[in-house]
């Protein structure tokens, strides 16, 4: 429920470094999302990932601290039960709002199965727009119909 | 909190009439999702819209009452806190996971705002896969900077 | 978050007819547990299993109700948060005890992923024991690895 | 509620043995499940045992707050009231939607009764599936009947 | 989690009869609470005894319904989770106040294991005192070890 | 909602000198669930009954922070709403379980009024059963009727 | 949780017979807030009293219906855990505020002990006052101090 | 949530120099609870009562942090949503028993308002009894009449 | 804590006679935002006003039922803990962001105290603006302060 | 959920200094609800601002820490779900009493949508007024319309 020690040392030396989560994604070979997510302990990444980020963030002298981090399986979620952040907050009003007649949909669509949350990717992106730049988010999850046995 | 008598009508006409949500948001200009929304009490329709829709699921023995519930200014939000249904559940495992990685990316790419939950559009669409199709959900929603007064 | 009135009728009616779960599966080719699952609104039949559950209960009055209950897109999910019947609670208490040890094995075993919950299956045994008959519980979820990307 | 720090140093001592749970396990005649269960302060171990562990481990060093770590009688149960790690949550989804189907299997084949989750095993092992591997648990609870007085 | 109407019933008819719990007991061989334990829906009655009750209270009129309440496996568990009534909630907090202490002593006295809620009896008397009389609460639980596997 | 820091402090002490609550008790002429609630700070001792444990327990080194401890009047209730040790658990299971037939029993035998939980005793022993030995619980509270004005 | 059917006629029919709390109370010799309380399910009246109470009200229509409700044995506590009437609130917000400072007062003057809800009397005055009217509340409990065994 | 460093020193000041919180009341002019208010960080003194505070207790050398703390604007209310202290729980029990008989008395006399917990003063006294003393608690808080507008 | 159903009466047919909060409140001598709150069984009419209401909405047939609830004491407060409707969440919102700044400039402004929300006006206007335009909040709470005795 | 250090330093700056919030502002050009935001970690400031304000408040010992906190994108939300401290309660219960007559007329006059609380300014004044002066918040947010698709 904490933001980590570790955590804010890498946003901090992101900062300092004046990197993007894009950037050091392109150093891995990973999306800036996925970035994100390791430097919030919610991904994994390997030994030489991690080795390379380090580098790149100049954090040397506590390489074994986040190499340690990076490689954990971390314990993932991070928030209180409804978030109070209003960007947060809004993830979790598409869900109260949208939920149900999302369901409907992936019913119809697909049958009676999940839309995966592990086999799944997220992307963010600006949509220029002249009323106002908007904000796209896109996620794939696999569809995994239930099992009958 | 609940799935109202007048929602499972209409799934029911729906149902019934073999009409997809597509179909049904193609007679009134409108997107599957958006007519999901709606059948869930979760968005607004004109009365001429509410009409059509009426029309299209002959429900026309209770037009009062299904019109009524379309054009009303929903209460919104349909579930328990936390979800227990897993598929309505992943949305708000994405948004305890994915909820920090997401704000740290937009505040690097936009600044001190959030993308709206109001000015927003959100759809699903099938992706074909070999491994399995998957299920891509597009958001858009306006970025909104915080005002500075 | 209740049982509702037509899982009650077919409880009643498999009481009635002194039928096993798994002698009702039998006959749609399903487990004990699916079937238990699909009384308690928590799995979906097809029109054809439905109608075969429906014709072994003698509900025939209250078909349509019956088979529309079996064949909709269960909300799934029945509880409290916190399950207060003891037998449930086991479960939960499963979770709260030996949910971290079962993640660090599953971690050293397969890596960063899950064990799923929709492409599962659980079933349960008797296991003779002269101290005293034990209950098995055998559950098999596909293990997803976290995307990376 | 926080994974304590002794059980930290048992996990990086484990990391950097390279030793798994069952290796450890065979050392002291336990299980991998046990010796996880152990190291997360949810069982307890024998003063012998404890000591053949830090031996093991390497831990000579922080001997007695190890040891008394692993003879103390734990105060169960870690997590938040619903975990938000997925793997975690899994077992609560399976608690949500397989809890009152569980319930009226158990009844029926043994009667007012519970599936201990004291007088209890849980085993955990890879189930190869050209389709993808799966996580095999088998829990083994004493069946307890409801005391008539 | 709410008082059924057929416990209403059963106590209704109980009170116009002047019947105690005991006397009921007497009828089936059983104690007072688990008599009390079985109209609150907390406990299984054979359907020999369910029908004994059913004479006693002279309800013959609903004897299908009260059956079939008192033969169920009763789902557990009656309240809110911090009861509100002043008598319950006292229970609640000799768990707060003295539920730790009473496990150092378990620990002390018996080892790792608990004491059984199933394998289990309660019973209320009057201890006369001069100074105020006293309810005297009994319980007996069987002591379970935990397994070590 | 925590163990002081104390309280471990006293708890180590009494395994060091291999004592029971219940001899530490018989020197301060106190019950061992007396003793025990003393340790977790929900009870208070005199001064001299404070210095007899630190001088018994050997712990003169911290003997101004323990005596502080032991006669503070300390905030009651230690643990989280629902508690999750399963031991601790099962009191409140009764609670929910027996909560309900408890009030009962206590207005059909007393009249409109409640167990006291101050003017309270509560004790542990060892019933000695062929079938497995059992924790005998017996707690005696002063009836309190609502006072009529 | 909820007001209930009949305390809804009570305050009707007190409503329509323009009779204060007082009034009825000085019927049956009883206080006004303990008449408020027997209105509100909170507090048990004998049938002598209940009978009373009928009769001022007018309500021999319902005399069943109402006798039994007032001579019951009532499920007390009304509200949500955290009350959302301003007027009940403040209460709340009263224990929140002042319940430490009260509890240190009461130690204080009269060592380790509660003062009681059960034996204890609560009563609301208007006091005059140039500046604006206020509320008074008296509440007297008997001082219970915790047994020492 | 906690109770602060600084409350402790005051209290533990208190108690080492004999002081009851009236006399320290009086030293400033201040009633008892006034003074446990402040001590627990619920109300505020001004800079000139603030010293003479830690005067009083012989606080000199931590002054500045003390009287930081008296005068500060405190964020008032201490404890958890429901209080597990038995003492401070009777207030919540208060609340949840007599909240809306309070609340029926308080419309039938005063109309549409409530009674101010910011105008408000509380004070605690003995009241002899042979049946043994009582704890009186007077409130008075001014009525608030909602406004109309 | 749901709509009532004359509260949702009252709002139909405000709907079909085609008036505003303002044009019902004119009649009255009262503001939309009050006779909102009276809609929605937050606010007290007197008979008079109530009657009046009554009258311009066309509700002669359930005249007794709406000036009942027009000149109840409402028990106040509408929703869940958390809203979940976005409109009303932006409030909850507003009070998580703003709510310690807003503290600390009364207290920097009046001192220790509160703006009272009984003695309390609020009012919505419409503000234009080329970029779209504003919903304008005015409130005005009386400034209380802590009474010092 | 804790006011941080860094805010506790800026207010006690800001005291030494005897400095309001709108002095502050003028400094920046910004308002003293703005700059009350921004010491409590829910707004952000430009680099430059943040130097302006370290050099108002005669930080420069601590500059890095201070500037580094008012340049960083705030997680938002300070408080518990519900609110404790009574000045920060009184918006909750505005939210809770007026939340959906607020709602009502919002729609009434604007149509489906929300007031935004991103593009949102909050301001305070003192209302002299002979009964008693008077806190007047005046809030403007967006209108936003619930996008049609």
């Amino acid at each position: 429920m904490e933001i980590s020690k570790t955590t804010e040392m890498l946003l901090k030396a992101k900062e300092e470094k004046k990197l993007s989560f894009a950037a050091i994604g392109k150093g891995i070979g990973r999306s800036e999302m996925f970035v994100s997510a390791l430097f919030h302990g919610q991904a994994r990444a390997t030994a030489a990932e991690a080795g390379k980020i380090v580098a790149r963030l100049g954090l040397g002298k506590n390489r074994k601290e986040v190499v340690a981090f990076l490689v954990a399986f971390p314990s993932k979620g991070l928030g209180p039960v409804v978030p109070t952040d209003p960007l947060i907050y809004r993830l979790y009003e598409i869900m109260q709002v949208y939920g149900y007649p999302f369901k409907a949909i992936v019913h119809e669509k697909f049958g009676d199965g999940i839309m995966s949350a592990i086999d799944f990717t997220m992307d963010v992106e600006r949509e220029k727009d002249p009323k106002g730049d908007r904000i796209k988010v896109t996620m794939s999850g696999k569809y995994l119909p239930y099992k009958i046995w």
